[in-house]
C-alpha cells in the first residue's frame, strides 16, 4: 500500500450511503486496513457509522472495533445483535477479547462468554482477572511453546500450527514438564538450527520475563532499555501464563507520558478532548477548586500589603508580571524535571548539582528579563527606586521557581509519590506567593526607608 | 535475567575502583546488559567511568557508547585512542555508526571512516547524507534481502547469512533486477513455505513501505497504526536502502511527546535537566522574553484601570485569582486538545461541537468556582457587590480560557503550524488580558453604577 495516498475514503463512503450503494461500500472496505476503516467510522455520524459497520465481514468487524474509541465501540456494539457479537469476539485474540468484554454491561459479558468457544472463554475469563495496567491484563494468552525436550524440527512445527493463526511470532517460548518457563528462543536463531538439534540447546535461559503483577510503565521500561520485541509473562510459580508484544507496549509508552503531562496540567487521566462536557466538567473542576485555594492563599499575601498597595498603585499593576515570570520559569523547570526523572537520568548523586543549577539558572535569567522589565515599569510610568524593586523581586521569585520547580518533584519521587503531581498548580502558588510577597515586601521596606 | 533485582551494581564498581581490582570489574561488567552499564557510568565521575570504560572489550563498549548520553559518550570517545575508535565504530550497526560519528569534530570522524572497512565505510557515508530526522536518518543499512527469483531454500540461507551479524530480522525483503523493492516476507510464512517454493510466491507485495525523506512523526505513527516492527525504507526510485526496526521508533515517539509538552511549557526542544547552567539560561531566556513581553501588556491592561484600583484597593487583592483561575483552565484545555491533535481524534467535523463544548465547560466551571470565590471575596472584607463582581469576571474569563484554549491549537493545526506552540504563553497571556480587563472593567461599570 502506498504511505503517500493520504485519501481517506471517507467522503467516497458518504457519497455511497446517501446512494444506498451498500455494495460499493463494502468493495470499497474490503481493501482497506482496519485502522484506516476506524477512522473513516469516527468522522461519520453514529448512524452512518453503523450501517457501515454492519457491512463488515465478522473478521474485519472484529479488528475494526479495537480502532475506534470506547464510545463509538458501544454505539456499534449495540448496533449488531449477540450472536454478532459472539461472533466477532472470537475472532479476536484474547487479550483484545478480554478489552473488549469487560467493557460491556455484566449480563452481555455473560452472553459473550458462554457463546464462544469453552476453550478460549476460560483463556479470556483468566485475563479478565488482571487489573488492566498490569503485565497481566496487557498480556495475550496466545503464543508459541514447546516442552524442553522438543528437537528443532518439533518447534518449527509448533510455529508452523500457531503462524496460521496468531501475528507476530517472534521468539518460541520453552517450558519444563511443569509448565515454567525456562527460556526463549528467537525465531532467526531458530532457522540457524540444524533440524535434529534439541531445542533446549538453543534456549537463551536469560530471557527477561515479566510477572503478572508488574506494572505496565515498568515493563514498558523494560522493552524500551533491553529493545525487546515481545516478553513472555509468568505467573508467581513461574509458570509461563502469556506473552506481551512491543504493538501493546508502545500504546503504553504513549499513555504514560499523556499522564505525566496531564497531571501536571492538573487534569484526571481520564480526560479527553471528545468527553462530553458533564464529564469534562467532572473531570476537571475538582483541580479548579484545588487552584482556588491557592489562588487565594496568594490573594492573601497581598491583602496583607493592601496599605502598601493603596499608597502606590503602580505596585499593583506591576505585581503580576513578577508572579507571571515566575510561573513560567517554574514550568519550564518543572517540565525538565519531570522529564528527566521519567528517563532515569537523576540519580541521587546529580540531584544535589541539578538544583544548584537551577537557582544559579534562575538567578541570571531574573537578572537579565527583570533589568528589561525595570525598564518597562519605567516606561509605564514608574520612578527608578520601583524599576530597582521590580528588577530585584524577579531575581528573588525566579530563584524561588528554580528552587521549588526542582526541589517538589525530586522530593515527591523520593518518598515514592508521582513527581508530575506537583504539578503546575502547585508549583505556580509558590511563584505567586514569592512573587507578590518578595514584590509587594521590598516595596513596603523601600516605603520604609523612604525611597516610594 | 531476573528482573526484580534492582541493584544496579554501581556501589561494588565504585568499591573495586577505590581498591583497583580492576579484574573484579571486568568479570562484573562481562554479565550485565549494556544499558545496565551505561546507567553504572552514569552514575559514576567522569575519571571513574573512563577507567570503566576502557576495561570493556570493543563488542561491549560500542554497545554501552550508545547508552549512555551525548556527552558522557564524548568524553568516553576521548578517553581512548582513535585505533580503539575505530574498532568501536567497527562494531556497531550502520545507523548507530552515523550518529556516532555525526557527533564527532569532523577530523576525527574522517580518521574512522578511512580506518573502518570500506564497504561499511560507504554504507555508513550513505547515512550521513540523510537528515537525522527522516526516515533515511533512523535507517539502518543493514537487513535481509533476496532478489525475485529465489526460492525458499535459498531466502533461509541468506536469513541464516544475516541472523549472525545482525539483530533483529524480522521480515526478508524481495528486490527486482534493478534493487526496487517488491514487497516482504515476515519469517513466520518463510517457515511455514515449502523449501522449492518461489519466494516471490509468498511475498507480501502490499507491504508498507517508506521514503528516505518522510518525517520520523510520521515514520513512527505508521508504526503504531499498523502494529509494525519493521518496515523498509526506499529511495526515490523505489530501491530498497535499509530499514527501520521498532526499538528506533519507540524512541522517536517519546520524544514526539515530549516536544509537544515541551513546547507548551516554553521550553527548547533541546533543554535537560543536566544541561550546564550557560546552556539552560540560552534555552530558556529567549521563551522568558517573550513571556516578558505578553506580561508587560496584561500589566498595561491594569494601568488603564488604575484609577478604578486606586478607589478600591481590594480590587488588586482579588484580580489575580480571576486571571490564575483561567490560566489554569485554559492549560486544562490546551493540554487535553494537543493531545487530541496528536493523536488525530479531532476531525474537521467535530472541531466546532469541540469548541463549543469548552465554552459550555468554562461557563460551568466558571459558575462553581466564581460563586465559591465571591464568598472567599466576602471572608476577605469585600462587600456583597465586589463579591458578585469577582463571581462574573470568573465566568467570563473561564469561556475566554475554553475559546482561546481550545481555538489557538486548532487555528495553527489547520495552517500547518505546530499546535503545541501556542503554549501556556500565549494561552495565559490571554486568560490575563481577559480577567484583569472582565474584573477591572465590570468594576469600573459598577462603579459608576454607584454599586461600589
Amino acid at each position: 500500500m502506498s504511505t503517500e495516498a493520504k485519501n481517506d475514503h471517507t467522503d467516497e463512503v458518504r457519497g455511497h450511503l446517501e446512494e444506498g450503494r451498500d455494495s460499493e461500500i463494502s468493495r470499497l472496505l474490503e481493501g482497506l486496513h482496519s485502522s484506516d476503516i476506524g477512522r473513516i467510522l469516527g468522522s461519520l455520524d453514529e448512524e452512518q457509522a453503523m450501517r457501515v459497520f454492519r457491512l463488515l465481514p465478522p473478521e474485519q468487524a472484529s479488528a475494526v472495533i479495537l480502532e475506534v474509541d470506547e464510545r463509538l465501540r458501544k454505539v456499534l456494539i449495540s448496533s449488531i445483535s449477540s450472536e454478532e457479537l459472539i461472533e466477532v469476539v472470537h475472532e479476536m485474540e484474547t487479550d483484545d477479547a478480554a478489552d473488549v468484554i469487560s467493557e460491556l454491561p455484566v449480563e452481555d459479558a455473560r452472553q459473550v462468554l458462554e457463546g464462544i468457544d469453552r476453550q478460549e472463554s476460560l483463556a479470556v475469563q483468566k485475563l479478565l482477572v488482571y487489573p488492566e495496567d498490569t503485565a497481566g491484563g496487557k498480556m495475550q494468552a496466545e503464543l508459541a511453546s514447546v516442552p524442553e525436550t522438543a528437537t528443532v524440527e518439533e518447534t518449527i512445527e509448533e510455529v508452523r500450527r500457531k503462524a496460521a493463526v496468531i501475528e507476530n511470532i517472534s521468539s518460541v517460548f520453552v517450558v519444563d514438564g511443569n509448565g515454567r518457563l525456562i527460556g526463549a528462543v528467537p525465531l532467526d536463531r531458530l532457522i540457524l538450527a540444524g533440524p535434529r538439534a534439541r531445542i533446549i540447546e538453543i534456549t537463551n535461559r536469560d530471557a527477561i520475563r515479566v510477572r503478572t503483577d508488574m506494572d505496565q510503565e515498568e515493563v514498558a521500561k523494560l522493552f524500551q532499555k533491553y529493545d525487546l520485541i515481545s516478553v513472555p509473562v509468568v505467573d508467581n510459580d513461574g509458570r509461563l501464563v502469556g506473552r506481551i508484544t512491543i504493538d501493546d507496549i508502545v500504546d503504553v509508552l504513549e499513555e504514560e507520558i499523556f499522564e505525566d503531562f496531564y497531571k501536571m496540567a492538573g487534569l484526571n487521566i481520564g480526560a479527553r478532548a471528545l468527553d462530553p462536557p458533564a464529564r469534562a466538567i467532572r473531570m476537571r473542576v475538582p483541580w479548579l477548586f484545588l487552584n482556588l485555594i491557592t489562588a487565594s492563599a496568594a490573594a492573601g499575601i497581598v491583602k496583607i500589603f493592601e496599605g502598601t498597595i493603596e499608597q502606590l498603585v503602580i505596585l499593583a499593576v506591576l505585581m503580576p508580571i513578577v508572579a507571571g515570570m515566575g510561573g513560567n520559569a517554574a514550568t519550564q523547570t518543572i517540565t525538565v524535571i519531570v522529564r528527566a526523572l521519567a528517563l532515569g537520568e537523576i540519580t541521587y548523586k546529580n540531584a544535589k548539582w541539578v538544583l544548584l543549577k537551577e537557582v544559579v539558572v534562575g538567578f541570571s535569567n531574573g537578572f537579565l528579563t527583570g533589568a528589561v522589565a525595570g525598564f518597562i515599569a519605567y516606561l509605564l510610568g514608574a520612578s527608578v527606586y520601583v524599576g530597582l524593586l521590580l528588577f530585584l523581586a524577579m531575581i528573588a521569585n525566579m530563584m524561588v521557581a528554580g528552587v521549588i520547580g526542582s526541589i517538589m518533584p525530586l522530593v515527591l519521587k523520593r518518598y515514592n509519590f508521582d513527581p508530575a503531581i506537583s504539578s503546575s498548580i502547585f508549583v505556580t502558588a509558590s511563584t505567586d506567593f514569592g512573587g507578590f510577597f518578595t514584590f509587594l515586601g521590598l516595596a513596603t521596606i523601600f516605603m520604609k526607608m523612604g525611597l516610594l
